[in-house]
């Protein structure tokens, strides 16, 4: 049986989504960071990164976003979660999925973990100054190109879906006026209506 | 024909060895980061985040390394670059290519590129300082975990060694000791004589 490690708030919610999507049977392990458990020794067995989602298959155990989201998709084929037949068209997908993995969610993080890669409370406060730029300015690459629209990939859901939607969930408490994203606010408005999503979001917010 | 928009020194470097690894026909095309070319309306129209790599294909234009190093190895499926067949070794490459691309990368580019997440000269020069620990500590990982040895994944060479080798060789400048890394310092060497990285790094180091 599949196993998640969920912390809610996190990144860990477009694999929840994307499990949900596959309708897939799993259990939710919940790490609770305000007892910092994701540090616990326990749990660095599991992810020695010390971070969510990590996904326990019978096969072992896998971390990162995008591995576990195209995994999903991989082993629940029936669902349609990726254009699993087409080189390129699977290589947008990822590429979008990298982009919110190394751009979006780095530039979401320095607003509150910033000791990540500087020691001073001078740099936090600086680096938590300009998030609502870099996120700004992250998103409008999506609004204005990548997102195809109604999906990411065009009339086609992907997996690429719940991982926009997660980061599109944010922006509000990174100070980004989600009004001057119409399209990514679309987006989010359409995944919320989603069974999958409701699901994904009913019983741990 | 397959066209690299490359610039040496950056981690395009990994994208131009798996082509060599596949024998792969392809252009190189130097955008020069000393003139910003990076920044220019021309190359902003190819690669709208002003990066690289970026490839462009009969199909259209992929960027993010660990996409295009995917679409290397699955177009070429004759050189055995990844483990195409199997979803959870898959997964597993595809986490250490994404770890590389949103932990190793970006702590490498805070000693660089601060000003993408602060303004200050304080900030930039704090977050600098810590780079040599926070690339030590996310080798590490890589070091005592992820890298099965000899290669990433084992036995078999995947597109993830080539990612691997592209960060083992910023170690010096990042103030890393390799030899504390020694499983990683003997990948690097092993890297070092192949035949597809000599190309890769004959003509414009």
């Amino acid at each position: 049986m599949l196993k998640l490690f969920y912390t809610p708030g996190t990144c860990a919610l477009a694999s929840r989504i994307a499990l949900e999507d596959a309708r897939a049977e799993y259990d939710i392990v919940r790490v609770d960071f305000s007892k910092q458990e994701q540090r616990s020794p326990e749990y660095l067995r599991i992810n020695p990164k010390g971070r969510v989602p990590a996904l326990s298959t019978d096969k072992g155990i896998l971390t990162e976003t995008p591995a576990i989201l195209v995994y999903i998709a991989q082993t629940f084929p029936e669902a349609e979660l990726a254009p699993l037949d087409d080189p390129f068209a699977f290589a947008e997908m990822q590429a979008f999925n990298t982009y919110i993995a190394s751009t979006v969610h780095v530039n979401h993080a320095h607003g509150r973990r910033g000791a990540r890669w500087a020691n001073e409370e001078s740099s936090f406060a600086d680096m938590k100054a300009k998030v609502p730029e870099t996120m700004l300015g992250a998103m409008e690459l999506i609004e204005f190109g990548m997102l195809e629209g109604p999906w990411v990939m065009g009339e086609r859901y992907t997996v690429a879906d719940p991982y926009l939607f997660t980061m599109s969930r944010w922006l509000e408490g990174d100070g980004v006026d989600i009004d001057r994203l119409p399209r990514i606010k679309d987006h989010l408005n359409r995944m919320s209506m989603l069974e999958s999503v409701k699901r994904a979001l009913a019983d741990m917010q």
